[in-house]
């Protein structure tokens, strides 16, 4: 399966295809010097397949965790490179979840002003969401992805095959979006959550999410307006992720909660019922100060108002602009209503 | 004088006008955070008299020279943008020369993955040259604009008017690159560094300038071929300045001497007359293995062989692919034949 991302001269194709990893050399230009990022929790196996396909490959392996998306780690890469000779010909594959990718995708954008970056996502939730769009970032001063670039890679190789060794609530967390993007933009692929197995439809599942957010990507490059959709339940997962007391829980479990509030009441039995489904609904003491205040020191905030995406009907959305207040009443009426 | 660079979405002005500093909030949009980068050596009014344009001004002066083209600094700007909370639509105002503009830029292009950036050079090398192209960078692990970005700024405002200030060994240092871009590029221009007096033309002479760098990088944004020709007298002149025992010379004396063994002999008389009359033909005891060594260094050699500019007659330019040895003995017959 083949899914162009056409964005002008920053086009490039992502291939999802079972055992595609083992004969990634195929699609990508491996014939150079190449930096094969990965993380401590990803089997190191995964990035040695990689590394044996290349000319001349070095393997850098970064702690697992946000805290490797530092500026620190970041210089790193960017000494790592410049230590083998790296040149403008040369290229950067990240082989990890959002972290490598994020951090290798800079480190990419950076080199000598950007030599080629290609993306092997290995968890979920890297699969379906961060592997596309371009926005790259380190974590800086304690604020997540504070500092980067908007960078496409040439190539996204998505290998189903991988997430064989996740642990289920890694699979959960990357469901969360996929929930998410079905909700505001997909009523079948809600539906396939309702009445099919999941593990069973995970390339569908892939596949069916990656077309949303090409589609929303590519109208909206730069992140100016429609890309908002795609932050559909994270104003208040965000304020939950961040607030404090919840380091329990990861961000698509956060995200997950985060969105019901924003369902129409009609559609939210459904919406729990999948949730529940996806191992999802995990209900919490929330803390409605620290989650406001976290929440509202979001970035997109906007003043003391916030564009939020309210979903009416399962698979349609409506932007609409509120008072931060307003949000927290009606996730605080949700919850506790 | 209105240069406006048409670069597609990354389109922009350049305003070449004296006493143009004072008058900066009439062009560009202060009316926000802004984070004024300038430096040691920079008159300290320049800065504040932007300041005191903007609605929250925010100054950071860095160390003179190269050494602020690190890491470091640039960790110190974005830190600064985020200790004063400054969000999306913020922006920053470089003051000063090549090495704050570098810095300013990638800084920009980096923080919340790009805000606006303005540029205001204040040397005359500036002007002519690093206030165009894009091209920001800092330097990483002893090499220079190793790490950066391609980032276009929203506006350069140019006012002659601060060169008043500049030692005329810094005046030299510029002209260097206007005398480059004539003698590829631009006769006439070349003639009135022949016949006219030079500090009554500033003006002139940076504003021609602009116009060819302008044509060239409009063909060639992200430094694909034509570009090359900017490099023009480079590979020579950047094999002198960093063969480590000319620390003495300007980086623009260096590409003064780098150019001369690319012109045809029969033009050479001609172009050493102007580059006297500029203060930039200063004879060194040349050590031809050290410059040998540190001119093929250069990231833009290609192997064994590298692509040079070649200046047959006045205003023309030819690139040709000659193996670096070559190079060097065509220069050693030039300064010892």
């Amino acid at each position: 399966m083949k899914i162009h991302m056409d964005l002008k001269e920053h086009s490039y194709d992502i291939l999802v295809q079972r055992g595609i990893l083992a004969h990634a050399g195929e699609h990508l230009h491996l014939d150079r010097r190449v930096l094969v990022v990965t993380d401590s929790g990803v089997p190191a196996a995964y990035a040695q397949t990689i590394a044996g396909q290349c000319k001349e490959a070095v393997i850098l392996t970064v702690e697992q965790g946000e805290g490797s998306k530092s500026l620190e780690t970041f210089g790193k890469l960017l000494e790592t490179m410049l230590a083998h000779g790296f040149s403008r010909k040369d290229c950067v594959v990240a082989v990890g979840g959002g972290v490598v990718g994020d951090l290798s995708g800079f480190a990419a954008s950076a080199y000598m002003r950007g030599i080629d970056f290609y993306n092997i996502p290995t968890t979920l939730l890297s699969q379906i969401d961060s592997s596309i769009g371009g926005k790259t970032a380190i974590n800086f001063g304690g604020v997540k992805n504070i500092v980067g670039a908007f960078y496409q890679p040439k190539m996204v190789l998505i290998d189903p095959d991988l997430l064989s060794t996740l642990p289920p609530r890694q699979i959960s967390n990357g469901l969360a979006e996929a929930v998410k993007m079905a909700l505001t933009s997909d009523r079948v692929l809600f539906e396939l959550f309702e009445n099919e197995e999941i593990g069973a439809n995970l390339d569908e599942i892939i596949i069916r999410s990656l077309q949303i957010k090409k589609s929303v990507v590519e109208q909206d490059e730069k992140e100016a307006g429609l890309r908002k959709i795609l932050n559909f339940g994270h104003t208040i997962g965000h304020g939950i992720e961040s607030s404090g007391n919840m380091a329990e829980l990861y961000h698509g479990e956060c995200v997950a909660l985060g969105l019901i509030p924003m369902c129409a009441g009609a559609i939210r039995p459904r919406v729990i019922r999948v949730l529940e489904k996806c191992g999802l609904y995990n209900l919490i003491a929330f803390d409605w100060d620290k989650i406001t205040q976290a929440a509202f020191h979001d970035k997109k905030a906007d003043g003391d108002a916030v564009t939020v995406t309210l979903v009416p009907e399962i698979g349609s959305f409506e932007l609409r602009k509120m008072k931060c207040i307003e949000v927290i009443d009606m996730a605080k009426a949700c919850f506790e209503g």
